[in-house]
């Protein structure tokens, strides 16, 4: 049985406050806690009715606390509660791990849609980007509607909120360009582009900082192809147009190879 | 002052049975509201806080309705609702414009998700593909979710829900390729797409149906870039999905086009 106090400590982890508070952060669900158990991250606490309890005691030497349907409502954020909920550790990540030398970094600048990061989180290792540098205003990736809309690719991407203006200083120092989406950007498709790189994104309605546009080396646009006559909208999603430009980076360094 | 039965009725049209009977859906918010006042959509009802109201009122011959912003949280279906709420009606479709001949042509095969089905349409838009063709089971794009999702697109955009085999028919009389993603697809990437073309794209957990699966002809993959010992997720979102591979076919027509 689920005691009082517990509930009110899982509950509370729909807060940044408490999930620094108490280093947790909550996975939902059978696919995803499948996802969780081939991670390396720290599981706490496992709770799981008595379907998927069955299901995976005999895999895991993880204690797994039984809980009914409607315990698991009382502590799950998910609007239909599915099977299984854990609690895990926060991954402690080093600034050494800030080096931005070798490789494609995305740098999110303001981003503010829990589902918008869980997209490009997922998208990103999809690309094979493993690391993220995020703006301390940045929403928090360990918000569960973030966590969720990962579909587990968070399990395995370091997502690092920080000062970006260290992030380029660093960035700088390699040599490695930084570039950015902006309506006065250069044709994506024309622009010869590297895989040792910073791709930075900005906020949804606003998009990059004034502050973080400074930075950028290599302004690039996402072209429309609408007819004249018809109306165009303004712009592309974010996470939208962070998938355009992954796909583009990795297209034309899978093409460089091959010559 | 809104009586009781108009807020009844605009209340009503958060269900599709609802909307197709009065053939009406609404439309909220100040930017979409101005972007609808640009389009060719016959609008039924505004109803504005003073403060939309005395905005538009010097630029509208139309009859606009003040309401408090206590009335406009009764009608509204935002969380927060946004100074006005339009009433608009349904486009007709007719089926001559089911033809097939020339162009792009996105088809879509059992999208559930009202956020995934606006992403889409507002990257169709910008791709210029004005015309979706959905399966009956499509979640309906005049859902309030997927109309405010899709920025304004859905008033220049056309959605036809049809059969989906009569789509494919008419493509193949036309000879226009069927492309759909399929994880046993080639390399998008390495494949020569044809601008004239049906791009199919499945249900969020399970892909293409079996049925619309064997008018396919031509099967696409977009490759993960994860390196060797990480995990990688099972699958793109969908939304995700369709703007790479708008974004691949238009950026190989306009590299053609050059040629």
């Amino acid at each position: 049985m689920l005691s009082k106090n517990k509930i009110k400590l899982i509950r509370s982890l729909d807060q940044k406050k408490h999930r620094k508070e108490h280093n947790l952060f909550i996975v939902e669900g059978e696919k995803m806690v499948n996802e969780l158990l081939t991670s390396s991250l720290s599981i706490r606490e496992i709770y799981a009715t008595r379907v998927y309890y069955e299901k995976i005691i005999k895999k895991q030497s993880l204690e797994i606390n039984q809980v009914t349907e409607k315990e698991l409502g009382q502590i799950s954020q998910l609007k239909t509660p599915n099977q299984t909920l854990a609690l895990v550790e926060i991954p402690n990540i080093s600034t050494n791990e800030c080096n931005t030398q070798k490789g494609l970094y995305l740098v999110l600048d303001n981003v503010q849609d829990p589902g918008n990061l869980g997209t490009i989180i997922r998208t990103a290792n999809w690309f094979g980007v493993s690391t993220i540098f995020c703006s301390p205003d940045t929403v928090d990736a360990y918000n569960s509607k973030v966590v969720q809309a990962t579909m587990g690719a968070i399990f395995t991407t370091q997502v690092v909120y920080t000062d970006l203006t260290e992030i380029f200083k660093n960035a700088k120092k390699h040599y490695t360009p930084i570039y950015g989406t902006s309506l006065k950007g250069e044709n994506l498709y024309k622009k010869t582009l590297s895989e040792n790189a910073l791709i930075v994104m900005g906020n949804e309605s606003k998009g990059i900082s004034e502050n973080t546009y400074l930075h950028i080396d290599e302004k690039i646009l996402i072209p429309t192809f609408v007819e004249e006559n018809v109306n165009v909208i303004e712009s592309l999603n974010v996470g939208i147009a962070t998938s355009i430009v992954l796909s583009e980076f990795r297209r034309q360094g899978a093409e460089n190879r091959k010559r």
